[in-house]
């Protein structure tokens, strides 16, 4: 009898860590809201469109009464879920992803927790985003609490467009203004955590984001120091402990003059972790889904060096993006301006030639485009 | 536009074929005969049932006229796959695997081309067979000339129970008789070669069967010599190239006082390359599918050491399983004693660990079975 995982979610995320569950003999159903686009899963298990009048009882059914159930996405219905936990274990736990869906929660969190990270104050009104602006670093970054993700909802503000950019957004509204970081690289630091409290941590990964959304990776990041690694490691441990969580967690963070301040938490698999598929002896989605399920964690050992290329809103052929050790993965999904359609993953042994390599797919996939 | 693949046969070979060329965006679609099971590929494609009155054209018109053809099994309709030549390529050629198909065919081919082997003997009658006796090698094995696979129609024969075995086989009949090897060690080679004709070669690979069918693998085999290796790669070369071949082939040879002697050929993704999947950079059904596919070879690199368990009429749950260096693959098939149900596969540093382990999964997979 094959143990039954619900996910909340039906994009990429849920995709691969389904196809990851299937070849283990696990089955999957999906849980889509709005309306949302379910390609990436229709072929994995049975797929549920929520309507507003379904209760969480009946979402449960639909769903096939899971043994438990998990998310891929960090802009969940935390309501819907804690409404679950009375028909099934909820994994990460329900308070976990209510915190890390709300940039100021977070923010709030890891500053409890003593974590490092940039200068920040929430904002409601147009008065506070003026003291705001006045008191942090420039550049001044506003993002949404709960909106914003790869690059939406979010300002730049500068002295030059402060006035301009300011008078487009709407008050009240739940935002949050940080401190510009004059970062030198952006490394995010990924782990797992079992129900047995057991914790794998992934080699930190060196990321390249562009316009907001994450362009490429490389792992294990170059160039960081021992104590560096600990940091980021240390990071995790907090975040994970404190919120009882289960699953993977993934810690972006800026490297600014050898500090690594956290920018963000995604308490999912994520896209920075998409080269383990390929790289590492167990992939996040395995080890995502091993954790959910309750089973042994796999190795996080990294296998060479790995680097990812995402493909935004372009894809390369098999033709063009396969080599000797160049490999493709596409979703599924129909070309949509900006819309993650796949990655190709880079494997060898050092990381200049990884890098190159993932540098001139990139100028392959988007010419003029970027 | 998806390249659009056919693959003859709808077993678990073509299912991990197919699931790595839907991660690179190709499609796939089915042909089964005889009213197989076709539950591995249900999800993957269409699958068309071939009827006795299908025409060539009719079958290549259900499978959605594909780009190429492709098989996932030696006992193919080489007839119909000359005549869907007609509509497509079809890889590997129909002629080599007329010739793979039967034994002594595949025999008579070896020894043409100077590749060491046992001897054997066309058997047809109960004379041939006698004859064949008294000449070869004791123990002698007869084996049907195209029906036989995984110990099935196979017989060893001795001294003690010649009369009585040789008068249950029913002549005239297509069989081979063969010298009994008193080998040491079974060795398997595999390679892939692309419509360029460039031929990559994974590491040997150390099998061990039980009952005629492979149970355990161990990659790279373990205490080679450099010649040797060397031995079963230019075995490969020679049959590659001698057929104009296209796609994965396997060569399972004994390893007898040092010499590599080919037992058989399996001109397909092979059981004994099914560690590639985790343990080499590129796997075996990917580079298959790159190669059908007119796509650049990937790497046949070994990462580190891998073990192999089939499950044969049993399964392991995840829990069983799962650790942190142990997969476990699942097909989806349902249970039937010694169907191949799924397989784990163990990675590691060093042979000694990989094997202990992959046998500690063997007695907890089989207890009383075998």
């Amino acid at each position: 009898m094959s143990k039954r995982i619900a996910i909340v979610g039906s994009g990429q995320l849920a995709q691969m860590m389904a196809q990851e569950g299937l070849r283990m003999g696990l089955s999957f159903s999906f849980l889509a809201e709005g309306g949302e686009d379910t390609c990436c899963v229709d072929n994995l298990g049975k797929v549920v469109q929520r309507t507003a009048e379904m209760s969480a009882e009946a979402i449960y059914q639909a769903l096939g009464q899971p043994e438990v159930i998990s998310v891929e996405k960090e802009h969940v219905d935390v309501d819907l879920l804690r409404a679950l936990q009375a028909f099934c274990p909820v994994h990460p736990n329900p308070d976990a992803l209510e915190k890390f869906k709300n940039r100021f929660a977070e923010k709030t969190c890891l500053r409890s927790l003593g974590i490092p990270l940039a200068d920040f104050q929430a904002v409601h009104t147009a008065e506070d985003l003026a003291r705001a602006f006045a008191s942090l670093a420039k550049p001044v970054f506003l993002k949404s609490q709960e909106q914003g993700y790869d690059g939406y909802n979010q300002y730049k503000l500068t002295a030059e467009n402060f006035a301009e950019t300011a008078a487009k957004i709407s008050f009240p509204g739940n935002w949050v203004a940080e401190s510009g970081v004059p970062f030198q690289r952006e490394i995010s630091f990924i782990a797992v955590r079992s129900s047995a409290g057991e914790i794998r941590y992934y080699p930190p990964v060196e990321n390249y984001h562009l316009n907001g959304t994450l362009l490429t990776s490389l792992a294990p990041a170059p160039d960081l120091s021992a104590a560096q690694i600990e940091q980021g490691k240390n990071y995790l441990t907090k975040l994970l402990e404190h919120s009882g969580y289960i699953g993977v967690m993934c810690v972006e963070c800026f490297l600014c003059d050898g500090q690594l301040l956290v920018n963000e938490i995604a308490p999912r698999v994520h896209n920075s972790g998409h080269w383990t598929s390929k790289g590492a002896v167990t992939s996040q989605f395995e080890n995502h889904i091993r954790a959910v399920a309750d089973l042994p964690l796999g190795s996080t050992e990294a296998r060479g060096i790995s680097g990812m290329l995402n493909l935004l809103g372009v894809v390369l052929s098999p033709q063009q993006a396969c080599s000797e050790n160049a490999f493709l993965t596409l979703y599924g999904k129909a070309l949509r301006p900006r819309r993650k359609l796949g990655h190709v993953t880079v494997v060898g042994h050092n990381h200049h030639e990884v890098r190159s390599q993932v540098q001139a797919l990139r100028h392959l996939a988007y010419k003029e485009v970027l």
